[in-house]
């Protein structure tokens, strides 16, 4: 086995592969996403970079490199997303999607699994799930970690530097995109990776819904101007604070910046980027915490 | 629009809808099913009769009847399953599952849904999704309503006297099925339906797996010969009691009643009466609840 | 010993039947019963039965069956009746009696209990009783149950066919008798027992309480006409579904039927066969469960 | 009307008497009461005093002052006695009480009362009803009171100087008789009152119950010879203190003082001054509190 | 050692001493107290008197009895404010507030804790203080107390009787003042010590005020003239009832009494006997708590 | 006024400030800071951070900047620290942090108050902070921001690049400080500050106290060899991931680096350099979010 959904696998194979595989959950969320992208996109951008990042593992391990059995579970499709109320959202609050984290983690712990990663797509359940598996960790005689996509990216692109310089095109293209709006951790961005940084409903994730799954990406997406003061959740006013402002995700629209420059083939590029950040930290994972025979 | 799923919707077609279409919000687990049916078979078997039951919507209600907009939230894939954790199971607590339904039905509320149905496939949820309905109607101003699949069967099978005489045969076969054991509500069966009571990971599960997912059915099913004493919560000492004895799904080793009679083609036709009786259940639902234009 | 009130034993009596005996929880509510019953009519009702239940213990035993000891607790008087704030209720929440439930439930393990039955009179407690109890079985070693005293009914009838009879006319009486309307559970009647469903403030509870307390019964009991349509918590729109819509109890004036035909002598009868029910039903749970010397 | 129960009342008497009416709710507790009182003793003597008081109510007001409507709500017979549960004990713990408090005095407001009083016949419930009724008045526009029945004695007898006389010697024979032991709140005794602290399971108790339920104190009252040093809980240290030591309950037996030289006269004596102490605050709450025509 | 500061402690000193120091928690509030006095004036006091009980606290012990090691806890600088939001509070729930100490208390534990102390400086959180310690008590193999500063006063009095004299002209200045306001618990007052209660922003606190940080005592008393009727809550109708009225701070000005004869030299004096008192109850409760060798 | 400590401003100085001031609360904890530095440490530095802030503000505003009033709110000394009771630490669940925050913020904003800053102290509340932030931004009309205090460092330092040159020395000599180890957000370090990571009780905290409170700081700081492996929470197997390993930090010895080569004016510097970066960013937060007159 390399990896198995937990939904398809008998209890008996789910109990045989917990002393050595990792169980993967991923999270996203149901939440306004503009005019253009479909209310699940966090959820939807969540599966696709864990599909692809387990399709890579092997590649990504090398002829040398073990790779690790993994148990993926079902997406939990709901997250966090108060902040998206004004417009459409199906949301948890936090302290129920803590304890709903709590309660899953607790079944893999009581199943015998020792090695958890959540996978999260959407940036309003990212402080969440990290206090999760901190928890976890204390309750439990387990090693668990949790990532937002999106975080994975960067130090990927860093060793492909060879492919760099057509994507530095692209990223001029992107010259406008925002900050990361919808997460809790800016990336350590240097150099020419300083436009690559996510947002909501705007370059990026239009990008990367054009390549994971472009029917439903909507043909008119609205020209979205830059709005003048920018979101502070966005552009908080100063680096290392987190800023949130009554009413101020209904003032701007709902995204972070404009859509229009969105491109499938850069879509797919990101896609492909975040997956194998994801494959290899599986695989540095597994390195790290691989139990002894 | 007939039907439309959430996940796929932008915000403003979510919104849009909301004036007139039924929220239907499918719920399974994730738990032991025997040794030869996967731990998603709740949810699976969900999410089939809800996708069956949309596909018959409008042969149902034929040609005088209107067809009402439907939008189809993700399904929930983890439920309330405390009594599996013995073999393996994802559950998350009663109250936990109650508030995590609470603040979906809240969201639709704010969303401008008035009407919603929850469609349950987990015994085990079934008191919990049928509280969180109560109590949203008095929240809010809404009509709500939550089934268990199973329980809408008897009534087509009623109007489909004609085709008995073949089925009759089947539930022969079927004779040492057992009562529904994981649910709470015992169906009201007489006659020759006496037979037709679901159990946990036997016959009538295994059927409808056979026929929704053969491929999901690991073929060899482990004989397994009646309990002695049958389990209190599959039989009751006594018709109105909900008994839990400690240990006692343990005991019985996880099943309520031998799969081996199991058959694609019964799986099929029952797959296809709860369909059936949840698509006319959704007509009458909406017949009785329509806003007046 | 055959039964005893717990609230008179002392501790070292309450302990020492701990063992053995099969303690009783009774559960009802304060909530509007129309113009004419009181607020606390579900109280006395289990009350009621559970009294009666225990007289007719011995009876229903025979010469040949052991008698189980029981230790009855204080009825707990106040259930969740939101649904009746309109008119007036005491009314605790949902969680917040699922967890009184579970206190008391742990403090009778606690004492080395091992066998419970709670007693519902009140179709608003149902699924929460039920859930309890199977929650208990799970937390500690025991063997727990519930029910809501009208679902026993049915069966007594069965076995007492010989004085049907009579009782045929009253069901005709009250042949425009609703469903059960306060219950989650429809009673599987069939044949000629089909009229006596039970209701909320209407022909069976102001029998039975013509029967149990008649004193009480005011004596100009306002004239329902039926009202239309019927209340969707009462005749779900289709068999199954659990229905509940905003406001639905104030628009039918709070009563599921007429009570104008009650009966003194119908509620007798009715009041009888709950308890004798709930006689038989202690006995076979006292069979199935009874601890091996 | 001067006072009615609300179980036996319909809803149209329970809101039509709201506005003018004191709503009075009386709790006790389940829990040990050493070997020869019941379990159920602190929820009698409540419902003793509370009755006793509604008795004594025209009398104590005398011609001139008018008398309060007062609705008497189900005493609550479950109290917080977590530690009693060494012996045995049915418990809630502090916060589910305090919450179970919370919704049955809202349940009030929203029925239209605007006056409550808690009568509490146990120690541990003390802070936990105070602290009920100052939560209440803040979240609704009423006036509530809370009291433990003890706690109104002192002043009554200092009005009732003129039969101190006899009264004298029967403290003398209590000489022995701890302090109260489960309240939290000392008495401001003085000069001769100072033997007539209430204690548990001990003089003060079992002389109440051989006045209201002598049928219940079991004749064998086992002597308790004082424990040494005195338990904590009873005698603190430094007065002002509120001390809980792990165990000290189970290590003094169970009880603060010898039931020995109890007394049936002495009962009667005390059950009269409480009842007249609650009569009293009842009038002068009322006096103080009766909304303006 | 005699006191140390845990926040000032190395974790192995911290641990080292907990097999014998007693831990000691202060807790206040920050809430209006009236015109002339800040917010913060309940944790001052609280801290004065707990600083000034720890100096004195060889000099009480006198030269023959051993002086228990302290470890004095950061002060919770925050309580149970809600009565006085409707001017300015910053404040925690009751359950919040009970929660915040269970975790404290049961952190003292786990670092191996077995005698705790907590000292109160605000009468909102008195109930809340005492039920936490009684529930640590029965989790935990601990012996824990709780106070309010001002109750440990009357005793210490009694014992200084012949520094009486001059003080009592001051009480006769406080002849006014009101009874203890903000406290549940009133104090045992008798003879020439019944002026000396105190209450919330007047004659009391000021002068403590005065005498502890004068400088946060604002010139400028406003005159308060006595509010007729004076607020339930501070008096009220019967002795031995808690009573709240909606709105009653609001009406009184938020003060119980007039603080214009407040001086500092008395509040020397109350702060000194409170300290002296304080320094007598910890040394009570050392004596009879302490770990045998 | 340009700041003013909330626990001695009167209620009105309290609600005058409301509409133009900024509240800033301070948070930290106290837990195990290895064999050398105390418990509070968080706290003492989160106050000496917030302290010098404070009086930097008019230096780093310049002549033609305006000064925001502040008020300051008595420090939270106790924080969420669950993976020191290992040692010794007093702690708060997550969730009931959350609700603290939560219940202070709404006080805040029920004061008039329209802007929060939290300031935060200890990497294990970080989370937490940010969440209570957003949720108080959505439940109330205002701007709340929270940081941890060491992630306003680098801005500053950037600006200050003409002290670099001395400081590079320091940081080689910090060479093998950690990362930051108890935070959850990595800073964005880049060229020569990459050594510049905090870490818990190593070279970046025991710098900081030797310049803030040097007389707590032990002189015997024990040798802490460099473990291998690292632990995982302060230097995860992959970029982005949060990894919790149960036990870990008890393995690794409760430091994340060898404090030996810790020096007061390396703290010195540091402390400035955040203090001067909270200073900005209150300046910054200030423009961005100053109510228009």
């Amino acid at each position: 086995m390399t990896h198995r959904n937990l939904t398809e696998a008998t209890w008996r194979e789910t109990r045989a592969a917990a002393g050595d595989a990792i169980a993967v959950l991923p999270i996203g969320s149901q939440e306004q996403h503009a005019g253009h992208l479909p209310m699940g996109t966090d959820t939807m951008l969540a599966d696709a970079v864990v599909g692809r990042a387990l399709d890579l593992l092997a590649e990504e391990a090398g002829p040398d490199t073990p790779v690790p059995d993994l148990v993926r579970l079902p997406t939990l499709p709901y997250g966090h997303s108060p902040h998206h109320l004004f417009a459409a959202a199906l949301t948890l609050s936090a302290p129920v999607l803590g304890t709903v984290l709590d309660e899953l983690l607790d079944s893999l712990a009581e199943c015998g699994y020792g090695r958890v990663l959540v996978v999260n797509g959407h940036g309003g359940n990212d402080e969440i799930v990290r206090l999760a598996v901190k928890r976890f960790a204390l309750r439990a005689e387990v090693t668990a970690a949790a990532c937002s996509y999106w975080t994975l990216l960067d130090t990927v692109e860093t060793e492909e530097a060879t492919v760099e310089t057509e994507e530095a095109t692209v990223e001029d293209a992107a010259g406008a995109a925002s900050n990361w709006s919808d997460a809790a951790v800016a990336p350590c961005g240097a150099g020419d990776r300083a436009g690559l940084v996510p947002g909501h409903a705007g370059w990026f994730e239009t990008s990367l819904m054009l390549a994971a799954h472009p029917e439903l990406v909507r043909a008119e997406r609205p020209a979205q101007p830059p709005v003048e003061p920018p979101p502070l959740f966005d552009k908080p006013p100063y680096p290392g604070l987190t800023v949130e402002r009554h009413g101020e995700w209904e003032r701007v629209g709902g995204a972070t910046d404009d859509a229009a420059g969105a491109d499938a083939r850069d879509g797919a590029r990101l896609l492909d980027r975040c997956a194998r950040g994801l494959a290899r930290a599986l695989l540095a994972f597994d390195a790290a915490t691989r139990p002894t025979a």
